[in-house]
């Protein structure tokens, strides 16, 4: 087999084996092909595009390019979940534990923030004393106890994956559906979950700028998983404003303390994200018998507290101060030299949020980072005020700033009120939920 | 500028501007564009296409990526040809001279073959003591004495398509129509020529398989020539069958001397395209008035024996011993161990000969090589007796190998059997020229 033949085939638009995708995968991480072997191959995939059949050949190779969980030891249905990246998103923090206390095994491994989204490990970090490096069987057993842990990527997970990204990155060859799919598939499937809920993210802070790109991303995911024998259900939500109020880590976290106690009303974006992506997971689990039991019982868990003592255990367990973990301890965490208002200059109706726009705000203020090495402040972020539709007038507070390093202040400010528009007409919101797949 | 947003910019199937293309090819050139980008945007390329600016302006680019050849100093119109590469496609040892009988000033720079394909460098070293690695002073001289030299390019011409070359090869993008245009241009324009005509083979033993193919590709020569101040005109030939009776070096060296001697018919393939070829450079160089004039100038320096008289003056200058430049005296250049015959096994007509494979015969003889270093036997090749049309019975002679080493013969004749199909019903052949452009 000649590698330059498989680019040829796939350059024609034509349909690669199984056997060829595999030949790729594992010769690109031997580092048997090379570099610009394997660029002209992603540029060929990101114009001609692949086939759900293709794709899950080339999510299984990636897969089994390193290590691969096997979580079938652990009592009950194992459940993940994913985002394709948002700002604001910190559903993972109420439903890994809703869906713990509800009877479900929520072992996850995530990721940590990049640019202008947010990780959910560096928000865990906020919590001091908290650890995301934590070894398999030590993991295995906070599951076991508590039903949920959520730690940090094995070094060895889809090894080609992380190959592949860094070459897609410098190539103009990220933005392919198929690749995106089986870069996210892959390191899904190797996790080791039987159920994973999708949340493919869509709007101007999201990597799938229209709701047409998100659902063909979101339909080859479901397309692979189901055919790699999982269980796996995708939600399109809006991602054209930050989906909760807070941006930053400490602050996500306390947003998520205070949904779990029960302090956000169910008319909140983030409260009914949380409750879709809540109850697929349920349902698919077979743990509720349809949407409205599934939603009765992750209701029940946020009104009983059982949903924030999960989280608390989990936090103990993997060696955190779980005694921060209430809305008010939270204050502390999120206690900074300054709040730094932004308001309204205009009366009118608030018509946009440019969600990325506020997500490098925050981390321009040290939320986020834009290299691997750069360090976070836990505590700096934004708090909004407002979300698209409402109506405000001139010196209404849009959003505060939270901030203990000012060098980037003014660039910060300029760029928040840029990225929300008040116009003097009111405009419908987009929708936050596009639709279910799966 | 980053390159990576270059490259995106084309995946999008957007036009490039001057300025990216130019620091695309300097940066690539220079080595600070790494091959993995070059890769994926030549994949690019491959599948979006360019515009006749664009490939200009690459072309350009690569052109003045090396040595640009000042031919000015030389007397009256400079002309070259470029043929895309053919089997028992001799026309260069024909038309170079007879278009310097007839005023023309022809001061080429040729390759060698390589695949199935022949290379005039490689005939004229057929021709003992013939030199094609000359200074450039002494070709000046050699051309200003006798009006034509061929010779091989100089190391640092276009140095970015070396370069590019031997990348698009490894990734799948040598059928770039652009791409293919500006290699073959830059290195005509470097070359220095003010008159450049181009004969673009299509058929079975062509890169171009299809007359439509072959047509983009010279229209596109054509037009960027024209754009950067050159008369420039495109033949497109047939290579469903080989042009000429004779593959293999010295046995085309000794076709050419047959034809520039007289003995040729005119209704013969070869000698036609020379004159379409030949009447082409004239009138664009207007050393005839129109095409009859011109055919008309041809075929008297045919008759005259000046254009034979050039050809060997030009042997002499570089070194050889023109003394072989005789129909008669050539036969002891191919004069070889055995000639092996290779008949028809039934009645009928032929209906295709496969010209890559005929050449590929050839190349199994060791007429040609796989791989630049290899060595080849000067003497050595085929001729064949009949062309497509040409009614056969069992036992007839189709063609006569011509060997020296057996190593590979029942291979040969093999592969020279497979091509030639014969079929008890006559077919018109494919026409020997579909169109000129420009």
């Amino acid at each position: 087999m000649q590698f330059v033949n498989i680019i040829e085939k796939k350059a024609d638009g034509l349909e690669l084996t199984e056997e060829e995708i595999r030949y790729m995968i594992t010769g690109y991480t031997a580092g048997d092909i090379p570099d610009y072997q394997m660029a002209s191959m992603c540029m060929a995939i990101l114009q001609r595009g692949m086939t759900a059949r293709e794709a899950t050949d080339l999510t299984l190779a990636m897969m089994h390019s390193g290590d691969v969980v096997d979580l079938s030891d652990l009592p009950g249905v194992k459940l993940d979940k994913h985002s394709t990246g948002g700002v604001g998103d910190t559903t993972t923090l109420v439903v890994a534990p809703l869906v713990a206390a509800c009877g479900g095994t929520v072992a996850k491994m995530s990721g940590r923030g990049l640019g202008h989204t947010g990780g959910t490990l560096d928000k865990l970090e906020s919590i001091p004393g908290t650890k995301v490096e934590i070894p398999m069987e030590r993991f295995r057993e906070i599951v076991r106890e508590n039903g949920v842990s959520v730690i940090g990527q094995s070094a060895n997970l889809v090894p080609a994956d992380k190959k592949m990204y860094a070459l897609r990155d410098v190539t103009a060859t990220v933005r392919s559906i198929p690749l995106i799919a089986s870069s996210i598939m892959s390191k899904k499937l190797a996790s080791g979950a039987d159920v994973i809920m999708l949340d493919v993210k869509t709007g101007s802070g999201a990597f799938m700028r229209t709701v047409d790109e998100a659902k063909q991303l979101a339909e080859l995911m479901v397309s692979i998983g189901t055919r790699s024998g999982r269980k796996v259900r995708a939600a399109i939500t809006d991602m054209n404003q930050p989906l909760g109020m807070s941006v930053g880590n400490a602050l996500e976290v306390q947003e998520a303390v205070e949904l779990l106690s029960g302090q956000i009303p169910e008319t909140d974006p983030l409260y009914e994200v949380c409750m879709i992506l809540g109850s697929s997971m349920l349902e698919l689990a077979r743990l509720a018998e349809n949407e409205a039991d599934a939603r009765r019982m992750l209701k029940e868990k946020i009104q009983n507290g059982e949903g924030l003592a999960r989280l608390r255990k989990m936090i103990e367990l993997q060696g955190g101060d779980a005694s921060y973990l209430t809305p008010e301890r939270m204050n502390e965490l999120v206690a900074v030299k300054r709040h730094v208002p932004v308001c309204a200059d205009r009366d009118g109706y608030v018509v946009s949020m440019m969600a990325e726009e506020i997500g490098e705000t925050a981390r321009l203020l040290g939320a986020g980072r834009l290299k691997k090495e750069d360090p976070i402040d836990p505590a700096v972020g934004l708090v909004m005020k407002v979300r698209c539709g409402a109506k405000v007038s001139t010196g209404d507070s849009l959003a505060v700033l939270y901030v203990n390093d000012e060098t980037n202040l003014e660039e910060a400010i300029r760029l928040l009120k840029a990225s929300i528009r008040i116009e003097p007409e009111y405009h419908k919101p987009n929708p936050m939920v596009y639709g279910v797949i799966g």
